[in-house]
């Protein structure tokens, strides 16, 4: 039930609290669709989660934007650095890190309107003109974008974000961010009450793998 | 005289507001030594800049290290990709980033005993064992590695951090934070307000280039 509700909150451009699972990261994360963004809920994201503000596509995107994953590209540009490289993180799987972004349009890139102009147009070129990521988009920039391995592959936040995307008829962009607590991840009963006090819906990744 | 006073903070511990001028990005950022770094204070960092918390280490420290430019590393690994590049950045710099890194002891690598823990070690490996660089951490991770250029080739909050530190005789890491306000970055006169507020150093850029 709890996901039929998450489903149509999303859909209205509501925000979402999504717990991984306790043997995971055992992390909350805030989420919600790109195409819904603006400044203020930047502003919420850095003032009441606290991670980094991050966004996933899916793989068949990214590959139709000839994005490759981090350590790809890190491992062709840098093989002598090799050793430096992620195989697999404390938690078990491979990061979902591809590159950080930021729209041309931007000043610096970080303050709230010039990420919420990163993510709206990145949310844009993947729903309608893809083959025009690079000629909108440089790098370094201050978004991190995360590319999705499929919830049959891989039960991260990336994933699960995509996931309900998918359910919820939402193609494009997802935008996530690490809920955090005084000096570790926010506890999740921390997270329900978030959640509860804000209106806003709890799911756990298991409501939608299990 | 307000140099002496933010060198004199600095050698204690203390953070400092740096707002680098009108005709640059315009932004404040909240740094500090690394040796002194805490998960107290990445939580003020996340809380009351909330930018990105990253870390700068002089260019030949980076060297020593083995460490690239971001930049240098993608066009090597990313030829096809060579134009999404940034060259410039809309402020007129090139950007400073060189890679996101972890300490291999963290978790997730996000929450604030994960992020002080990485910058604590960077901080030692910088001053005390640089070799051990590659062996002691991973990419991609969730801080931020920015290498500077010396003050008298680029201006940014980089470059002062490290001026600052290598006046008050500190070797080693910088930890710095964009300070946002509503919407934008966070205007000067309320930097100066917050540093006022909490009995911080506020400096400007010019007091250490002009």
């Amino acid at each position: 039930m709890a996901i039929g509700e998450a489903l149509a909150q999303l859909k209205k451009g509501e925000m979402v609290v999504v717990f991984d699972s306790e043997s995971r990261e055992g992390e909350a994360d805030l989420m919600f669709s790109a195409r819904f963004v603006s400044p203020k809920k930047i502003e919420t994201l850095r003032k009441e989660a606290g991670g980094l503000i991050c966004v996933a596509i899916g793989k068949q995107d990214a590959e139709k934007m000839g994005l490759p994953f981090f350590t790809d590209i890190f491992e062709r540009g840098a093989p002598e650095l090799k050793e430096l490289t992620c195989r697999k993180t404390a938690y078990g799987d491979k990061p979902a890190f591809s590159l950080p972004i930021n729209h041309r349009e931007v000043y610096t890139g970080i303050p709230d309107n010039d990420r919420a102009l990163t993510l709206k147009k990145l949310d844009e070129v993947v729903r309608e003109r893809k083959g025009d990521f690079m000629k909108e988009f440089y790098v370094p920039g201050h978004i991190f974008l995360l590319i999705g391995r499929g919830i049959e592959n891989r039960r991260g936040h990336t994933e699960l974000a995509l996931e309900l995307a998918k359910r919820a008829g939402l193609d494009g962009a997802m935008v996530l961010c690490e809920m955090l607590g005084t000096g570790k991840a926010l506890p999740k009963k921390d997270a329900m009450e978030y959640a509860k006090r804000n209106g806003l819906v709890f799911i756990e990744g298991k409501e939608l793998t299990g």
